[in-house]
């Protein structure tokens, strides 16, 4: 059974062009004009581009005994709808337990996944086991290692240990990953907020100030160019972090920064919100940022020091959120955005004139797909390719909501954001997700992608 | 009738895979396994790569009454011999020329060029006139316009008339180029040298030193702002123009640096040779400068924030360089490159770890279609993609040597350097033009491109 | 007659110690404890201090056939009420005059001035008589040189005369100033935006943005730097020229910026206040500036990468700003300021915990003596030093306002702001200007102070 | 009994003057023209400044059951001899140690300086004995803290205890300093080139390159910015502490840097001598670097990004070199310095015209002076100040030599190095030390130098 795209236009990191997509057994089988095929999908005046990959989500992850709340087919479901069809997911093992195990755990996770999905490996402690896991691991398809520089007491690094963590991944051609804060002054500056009474949502903000996130991010690099190996520095979030990206690139070093849309669009202001929910509804880290830092992450990926844009896709309903209640560092960390990625980028940047919809397409699909191995399998509108493709349609408006999402949580942080450009129609490995606008997720459908270490760049 | 290259790793400037490719009528036409052709080219062991593109060349290029030496036949025959396969020229009109009459002038003196070709067109003077034409020179496929901020007295424009021109291309979509030095301070500090007794060719380098450029390119930029339009920096040198390039792109500007394979491998000691003919034969602006200005192009084409690899091509003979002696203000400024580009940029880039082939392949030549809006008929491996492919052999040494070379000059500036790396074939539009690394280049087989306003980016 | 300063806390660039202070005979003859004589002021609570010097002053300028509206009378008792004690104004001869002829108008002009003076020589043109009659300027003890690159078609200058100036003043060991905007690229956004209608003095803003101001510096520290002369910035109002300037300054070039009181607090909203007059009377190049900016300028005085402050006092009426009426480009470009200099800076920089006092000393006063060649007969509380001296009161407040101020205009840009430390008493070589708030000034009392070449920086 | 020094010229850190200097009791009774005493000196041709201040040394310090060769006699006998008269020594408290005890230890060491000595205190562990104990410290007039990030295992700190240490100085109004490398990666990349079989003095070098020291500093300035406090980087050896530096300072940070004159003039090169001695006695930390670092070190005492010269004196004989044959661990870590800072500081940085005479007293004494806040006490030459005076003849010559040097060691880093201007009378409160070039210190002579808390800066 083959499926055609039609009249549409086809966009992809480095070029515009008009011509059909025929799509058979979930590949990509050719494209040229005036093909034809069992089933066939008008994308007049549509862009024909490859599906989202999102590099980092956390689909239900474990916190305090209970799980974030989209988990795999909720989560894959918001990705499908806003025109993403795969997500990077990380596992995350306990203080000394096997890597292997807790992969197993994480597979368990993603057997109602509807898109396809990859894994990094969290790094959350050191020693001989781990060092001969990441062998395994990487035989595994999984060649990407998260290192938290925060997190003190939990899932947090030192830095002998992310060194070693990162020779070993230079050994084995394998891409680390940081989430930089310094995890000491954190921990400092919130229990001084707490013991000063500043214990509402706010206090977040006041406790991961953008120098904090700057400072990791240099270390980090640092430890990056002594351990000689590339480095992916997740959710950047700031001018800072951004400023020493840029300059270990200019030394010729391959370093890589992901905004999350969040904190290209939203600012600081919101944690000033007089309402509790609203305020510790936006808690992620790091936090907001104002207008200083969002121009910066545009700048950046115009410029292209800046690479690609997430999610940190994270849910937890406002229930859960209320742990936190009188102490803000109880507050679950995280926000939602699967759903919104897309259309709140080509609203806020294409239609700006900001990013060209070859950039777009770059920063949401094709360079994530390359920086991880796994192009052009992903991330291209290629003869070969899996055929994750969207029909995107730049007129089509409409209204970010709550009550309308995919994502299972009671609220959105995009709540009341105008979107123009949204997906007409979502191929998954061939699939119709999205048809016509309608979701069509297929709980199972996902299934793993294996990465190979020594990406070329 | 037609062709296959078989066996070979195809590399593009995003990725790399294996495959055959199949020529016909001088394009593409398939790209896959085991295909098959009238002729059959064995890639064995080798990349397919597209075809160099050098941006910068002044070929048959007038001077004091007579011109440079490599002329379109010769010129494209090193081109095609070091496997670059188009070159964009420049059409420089005399003061008061029109426009159009300078182009009909250079346009005839193309006829016996092997590979093709396309203008930019300078603006060395402004008025009415050549505001008009500038329409029609888009009009007919010229959508790149050159500025000289230095040869005051002769190419020099000024700032007011640089910026009526760039916020005359940003109205026709057209992309403005500039050579930056300061012409004022070029002539004086010649003046001074020359009065003060330093005639000879390193007087050449102390009259333009890395700031006179850097200055220069930092108000281009700032022009181009005010102009709201992309700009392009022809033969970046130092690492005060790189900073103001980066400087620039770090606001969201479209901004895009051009280093010289020259300026990337050479350096200005070459200058203090105790033989005249040696020192004056490296005689070009920008001068060759240290390796700390090497170091920061080279670390520019790693972060992206320079973009493609250029030669600025214009070879004078010994003799003509002798117009100079006792006065270095006379030697005719340029050098050779075209052959040498490629294996040259292959050996100190790609050998050496700096740069990955899809790199080399992005800087010598899909960039430079992107960024002159002529990808991807040209700079891409693609189904319909003009056949300008190069089958690169990895392998393949030799010694740089005038003796060997196709330009017509009579020396080489890389003289003596050992390149690894070098085409066993290379077709023009289709057209074998190196035959198991014998130059069989055709003159006349080469033909203008035309390239549309309003470029992507 | 012997004046004794009791009680207070002496502070200066270097140091804050409780000393009184004797004056005679226009001098400060001793500092120590428990001094006495003929008169006795009481500094009680109060900093004793240098008088401030404002290095950059237009009084009686011409202006179409008039002069802004501050004379050497006014403008100096201005001075005094506000604590500062010396002007250095600007001589501008007309094309083609004669330096000297020109300074004799200028010097005519002096008669009625109330505190010491000193001249910058401005070079408008350039020719064989300006670079002799330089040397005689400098011999006058007027050893600084302006250069206008704005203002084209009558101050401006080209780079190629700028840079014969500035190879003349390294001979003679004088200083080069710069006016620093692209003139040309100023010319053609204001007929641009004249054109467009855009006439009411909000256009002026648009006419000169921070990026022209860059430009312009980059520009002129690298001439200075083919010249081998340090240079001096006026009215440095924002990030991107002080960004040029401490880019040069870590090259180990000696090069100076002077933000003045204006950028430091006022911004740009100002001109889009729907009255007319309210907007003109902002109107000064260049233009005030955004917060970032604003915030620019203060890190470089805490830095030590800015050094001065000054007022650009050059005051035209509403009378006079009205000529501008349907023309932005004829609004006579000033504001006062130097009356509130002092003040304001206190207000803003000390209250607010920015500057130390000694640091508001430095920039204020020793700075410019130290740059300007006049150290430590200005600038200092030291025995021998000219008796420029304040007793400052922390303490004491007012709020600005036209109906009280010295100037002659009739409206103050820093109207309604209030200031906390104002002088207790002024005195200008040992007499009496400010006595216990009240303005003493003395037409004619003031003095020529001539400067010697070959600054030890 | 009263002295005279007659016929000089006086040079301070802000300005150049002819007077006598009148000496009694210790002080600086009078400055001024014709001054008579019981004693004069005679200072023609010769500049007398204040003498200098080194804010670095490590005299007696313990090592491995032995001490640094140079102790408080021979230490200060060796810093008068080179026109320095006062040092600022580390106490450095053993783990779990009282600050109280340590500093009684130390206090021992001193009962033969010859000059004015005060001290830092290093905070080696953490925990509430030593935050009370930092009270007591700062009342008993130290008021600076000093931080080690490396030498972990010994002397180390973590952030959350530096972090808690800054908040304290902050309280207490006191300085922190830092010796800024990253121990973590200092003691991985050790073992790894231990383990790799390079066990030589040049393996020193490659452990602890200038990114790991760049690192080091920025992360202590992001926890001083947290902490609210000033920060004073010792031993600031390369372009990348320095960069940190300077961002720093441009958002307002009050942060100091301190080259010493070793990595102002020797370079990485002294390490591959192939004499193991020679390698060995220029083992310290950080290690020498290359030109490049050196350039960005005198820009930044040329723009004041940089503040102060040390020497960081901690001398050992061959012998204990020798500790660390086989393993270059083992060295102990440090050079002296002490009679040589001023005069080679003179000859490469007033001789080259680098840095004005003024400038060199700032950064060898006043600004040393004012940052340790115990100006105008020391580093004047004012009346009331401590008679720290230096008769300075710039004309007088001699290469440096071992075998005629005051330290107690074998060997001296500069060794050869010729230079210009050496002092020909030092005064170390009133009492002369060095007598027309004749060493004549006097053991015991030299007291502690209390100082007070919250510096103006
Ligand atoms: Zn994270
Ligand atoms: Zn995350
Ligand atoms: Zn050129
Ligand atoms: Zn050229
Ligand atoms: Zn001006
Ligand atoms: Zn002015
Ligand atoms: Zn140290
Ligand atoms: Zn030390």
């Amino acid at each position: 059974m083959s499926k055609v795209i039609k009249n549409g236009t086809i966009v992809t990191a480095d070029r515009t062009w008009k011509a059909d997509v025929l799509i058979r057994h979930g590949k990509i089988e050719a494209i040229g004009p005036d093909l034809h095929g069992d089933h066939e999908y008008d994308a007049t005046g549509c862009y024909v581009m490859p599906g989202g990959i999102d590099p980092h989500t956390h689909l239900e992850m474990p916190f305090m005994g209970t799980y974030s709340a989209d988990d795999f087919e909720s989560g894959t479901r918001a990705a499908l709808a806003g025109g993403t069809t795969m997500v990077v997911d990380f596992c995350l093992p306990s203080p000394n337990q096997s890597l292997l195990e807790a992969l197993q755990m994480w597979d368990n996770k993603t057997s109602k996944a509807a898109c396809d999905y990859s894994f990094h490996m969290a790094i959350t402690w050191w020693g001989k086991q781990v060092f001969d896991e990441m062998q395994t691991v990487v035989d595994k398809g999984i060649t990407s290692f998260k290192h938290f520089m925060a997190y003190k007491g939990s899932l947090m690094v030192n830095d002998d240990e992310m060194l070693a963590s990162f020779q070993r991944c230079a050994e084995l051609g394998a891409l680390p990953l940081v989430h930089a804060e310094n995890g000491d002054v954190v921990a400092a500056l919130s229990q001084k907020l707490l013991a000063e009474g500043n214990n509402g949502p706010e206090a977040h903000a006041y406790s991961r100030p953008p120098e904090v996130e700057g400072e990791a991010t240099n270390r980090a690099i640092m430890i990056a160019d002594m351990a000689g190996v590339p480095l992916y520095v997740v959710h950047t979030s700031c001018e800072q972090s951004h400023e020493a990206i840029r300059r270990a690139r200019q030394k010729g070093m391959r370093v890589y920064g992901e905004p999350l849309i969040q904190h290209l669009v939203l600012d600081e202001s919101e944690y000033f919100d007089k309402d509790w929910d609203h305020a510790a509804r936006r808690v992620m880290s790091p936090p907001f940022r104002n207008k200083t830092h969002q121009d910066s992450l545009w700048a950046g990926l115009q410029a292209g020091s800046l690479q690609t844009v997430a999610t940190d896709h994270c849910a937890f309903t406002t229930d859960q959120k209320r742990y936190g209640v009188g102490d803000f560092t109880k507050i679950p960390n995280g926000t939602g955005g699967l759903e919104d990625r897309l259309p709140v980028l080509w609203t806020a940047g294409v239609n700006t004139g900001r990013l060209t919809p070859n950039e777009f397409v770059a920063v949401t699909s094709t360079n994530i797909a390359k920086i991880l191995n796994m192009y052009p399998q992903k991330g291209a509108i290629l003869e070969g390719a899996d055929a994750d493709v969207i029909v995107w349609d730049p007129k089509k408006k409409k209204t970010i909501a709550a009550k309308s999402q995919q994502s299972v949580i009671d609220y959105n942080v995009f709540e009341g954001y105008e979107v123009t450009g949204l997906p007409r129609y979502v191929f998954t490995r061939g699939e119709l997700a999205v048809n016509d606008g309608k979701v069509e997720a297929k709980p199972g459908h996902g299934q793993f992608v294996g990465r190979e270490p020594k990406g070329a760049v």
